[in-house]
C-alpha cells in the first residue's frame, strides 16, 4: 500500500425526505445563492422542496449552468455573489452544477481586476479562500458532491480544464434517491457508466496489496453491475436508485483511491472526444475503456485477472481467455445500459483520430496511465481499436 | 436502505514515516498535551518520533492512561489542561488512550464546580465544546482514532460507560503500520478480533438492500481473515500490518454502518464479562459471538446465509448446514488468532452467569440487538451456550 492522506469531511445526508434537513446545515443568517441548471428542478418538485426547507432564509437563485459548465456563464454568477454579498452557495443539480458552483465559490474572492480563469491554469493550487457550499444532488454520477475537484469549460477558447482544492469541497451533500426517479434513462445510464469507470480507473492498475481498497472497489463494481440495469427497468425502485446513488458517491470521494495507483487515461482520451464531437462524457468512456484495457493487458495483467474472477466470476480457461472474457463482459455491460462502445455507434468513422491525438499532444497528454507510459502512439492505437 | 447522516471529517495520514507530518496538522502556537499509556512508546521509538516532529512546539506530557481508561486518572490530566492552558491534545497510543483523551477534551471545559462524569451519564449529549485532539495510533483495533465515541471506567463505583459526541472526534489520525511491529501477539490478535466483531455487529443483522454497505463489510471481513493470521506469523510484513490497520479504522468510522441496522448485543454481553472477570475485550467478543450467532440463527437467517457464501465460500449443503459452517468457521478463525472462544478456556466454569445477567439487568440491557428483542433470558442462554 502506498502512503496516503485521506480527508472526507463532506457531511452526507442520505435518504428520502432529507432535503427537509437543509436548513440546519446552513447558518440562519446566511445570504444564500441557489445555483442550478436548465430548470428541471422546477418541474420535478426539487426546487419547491428546497425553498420550503429554506423558508425564512435569505435566498437568491442563479440558473442556466450547462452540462459542461462554462466560465462565461459562471462569471455571471460571480457578479451576483459580489453584488449581493452572498456568503453561502447551494448547488442543486448534478455534477456540472456542483462543479460550476465550486468555481463560483473560489472565483468570488478574486478582485474585479483579476481573471479567475487563472484558477484553472494553476489546477486550483492558488486558491486561498472560497465560499462554503452545499449540494442537493439530483443525478448520481460524478461524485462531485463530496470531492474537491471540478471541470470547467471556456467557450471562447475551447478549453476544458480541471482544478482541485480542498477549500471547494462541499460542506454537506443531500442525496435523496427519490429525486432521481424522473431522470431520463440516458442520464441514469450515463451515471452508472461514469461511476463504473471512476472505480476502474482507481482499481485496474497494478497490485500494491491494498486489500481493503480492492474489495471496496469490487463491491462498487458488483453493485453497479447488479443495480444499473434494474435502475433502467424499475425507475421508481427506491432501493435500486439508492444503491446506484451511494455507489456513485463512494466511487469518487477519495476513499477507494487512497493508497493505490490510479490510471485516468480513459478519462483523458474521452475528454478529447467530448470536446471535439460533443458526445456525452460517459459515452466516451464506454468507447475508450474496453479498447484501453485490451491495449494494456500486459501492464494490467494481475489486476485484470483479479477483476475477471472477483467481479465477473470467470475462473475457467487460460489467463488470456479470462482477460478477454472480462473485457467482453465490461463492453456487454455498457451496451446493456444502452451506452454503445464504438465510434461507429455514434456515426463517427474514425477519421478524426489524428485530430484527437493532436489535441492530446496539445494538452500535454503524452505520458498517461498509472505508469505514465501511455504515449501518443499508444493512445492512437486505443482510438483506432475503438472504431 | 435506511436514511442516514454520515460525517467522517477526521483527516487520515497513513503510512510509514507519516508521524513526521504531525507538525503541519497542529497550530504552531498551540499548547499541546501529549497523552499516552504505560510508556511503551518510550521504548519503541514512537515518542521520540513524535517529539522530533513537534520540535519547536510547546509540549507537555501526561502518561499512565490505563487499558480501560479511568475517570480517576483522566481527571488528573484535566487538571493539567486547566492549569497549563492546554489547547490541543495529542493522544499517542491505542483505543484506550484515544478514548481517554476524548474524555479529557470534553471535561476540560467543565468548571471546577461541575463533575464531568455527567458526560457519561448523559451519553455525551450535553457536551457543547471540546478541545481539538489528534491521534497517533499505535494499536489497530477499536477505530476510536476516527470516530466520536469513547468508553470510560469509574474505578470507585465500578461503572464502565460510553459516550458519543461529534465534538470529540479527532481532527486527524496518523496511522503508521511500522509502529505496530513491536506489539505483543496478543494485542494484534485482540485487535483483529475486535475489528472483525465491529464489522459483524453492523453487517450480520437483517437485509435492507444496502448493497454497498454489505460488500464493504464483507471486504473488511475477508481482509481480516486473510491478513490476521499473517500479522501474527510475519510481524514485520508491512503490507499485512497496513491492511489490518486500515481494516480496523474502516470497521468503525461510521461508513459500513450508515443506512443499515446494527446489532451490538455481543459487545454488551462481552462488556459485562470484562467488568466482572477482567478478560480482554476481544476475548469476551470471541466467547460471545459464536454463541450469539447460533442463538439468533432464525432472526439473522438471510444475512447468515449471505455471510456463509460470500465470506466463507460455503455453497454446499442445506441452509442450516451452511449457517453451522459459517459459525464454526468464525470460531475457528478466532481460535487460529489465538483467542479462545469458550468460558472454560479462561478457567471460568459458568457459575458467574447469573451474576452477569444480573449486571445486564442493572445496566438496562434488557432488549438488545437489531430487533431490540434479546431479553435477559436469551442473553442467559447465550452465556450458557458459551461455557
Amino acid at each position: 500500500m502506498q502512503n496516503f492522506t485521506l480527508h472526507t469531511p463532506t457531511k452526507i445526508l442520505f435518504g428520502e425526505g432529507q432535503i427537509a434537513a437543509l436548513a440546519a446545515q446552513i447558518p440562519a443568517d446566511a445570504r444564500i445563492l441557489i445555483t442550478y441548471g436548465g430548470g428541471s428542478i422546477k418541474q420535478n418538485g426539487v426546487f419547491d422542496q428546497v425553498m420550503t426547507a429554506l423558508a425564512g432564509h435569505n435566498v437568491l437563485e442563479f440558473s442556466g449552468i450547462e452540462p459542461n459548465p462554462t466560465y462565461e456563464t459562471l462569471m455571471k454568477a460571480v457578479d451576483i455573489v459580489r453584488k449581493e454579498n452572498i456568503d453561502f452557495l447551494l448547488a442543486v443539480g448534478g455534477g456540472s452544477v456542483a462543479d460550476g458552483t465550486k468555481f463560483i465559490a473560489a472565483a468570488a474572492h478574486y478582485s474585479a481586476a483579476e481573471d479567475p480563469w487563472h484558477i484553472l491554469q494553476t489546477w486550483g493550487a492558488e486558491i486561498t479562500q472560497a465560499l462554503p457550499l452545499g449540494v442537493v444532488l439530483t443525478l448520481p454520477a460524478t461524485g462531485s458532491e463530496s470531492n474537491s475537484g471540478a471541470v470547467i469549460t471556456r467557450k471562447t477558447t475551447g478549453d476544458k480544464q480541471a482544478f482541485m482544492n480542498d477549500l471547494v469541497r462541499p460542506v454537506f451533500a443531500v442525496l435523496d434517491p427519490v429525486v432521481t426517479y424522473t431522470l431520463p434513462a440516458r442520464q441514469i445510464a450515463n451515471g452508472v457508466v461514469d461511476a463504473f469507470v471512476h472505480t476502474v480507473e482507481q482499481y485496474l492498475t497494478y497490485p500494491v496489496d491494498g486489500k481493503v481498497q480492492d474489495r471496496f472497489s469490487e463491491g462498487l463494481l458488483l453493485t453497479l453491475i447488479e443495480e444499473g440495469p434494474r435502475a433502467l427497468q424499475e425507475p421508481q425502485n427506491y432501493a435500486v436508485r439508492a444503491n446506484v446513488m451511494w455507489s456513485a458517491t463512494m466511487a469518487l470521494n477519495g476513499l477507494i483511491g487512497a493508497g493505490v495507483p490510479q490510471d485516468w487515461s480513459t478519462h483523458m482520451l474521452g475528454h478529447e472526444i467530448t470536446a471535439m464531437h460533443g458526445l456525452d462524457h460517459a459515452q466516451t468512456l464506454a468507447i475508450v475503456l474496453p479498447a484501453m484495457l485490451n491495449e494494456r493487458r500486459v501492464q494490467k495483467r494481475e489486476k485484470l485477472l483479479q477483476y475477471a474472477e472477483r467481479v465477473w466470476g470467470l475462473r475457467e480457461g487460460t489467463d488470456d481467455e479470462r482477460i478477454d472474457g472480462a473485457i467482453a463482459a465490461t463492453r456487454a455491460f455498457f451496451e446493456k445500459m444502452g451506452v454503445p462502445t464504438r465510434f461507429s455507434d455514434y456515426q463517427l468513422d474514425g477519421s478524426s483520430i489524428p485530430a484527437l491525438v493532436a489535441k492530446l499532444a496539445e494538452h500535454g497528454m503524452t505520458a498517461l496511465g498509472e505508469h505514465q507510459d501511455i504515449s501518443l502512439e499508444i493512445s492512437q492505437r486505443v482510438y483506432e481499436a475503438a472504431r
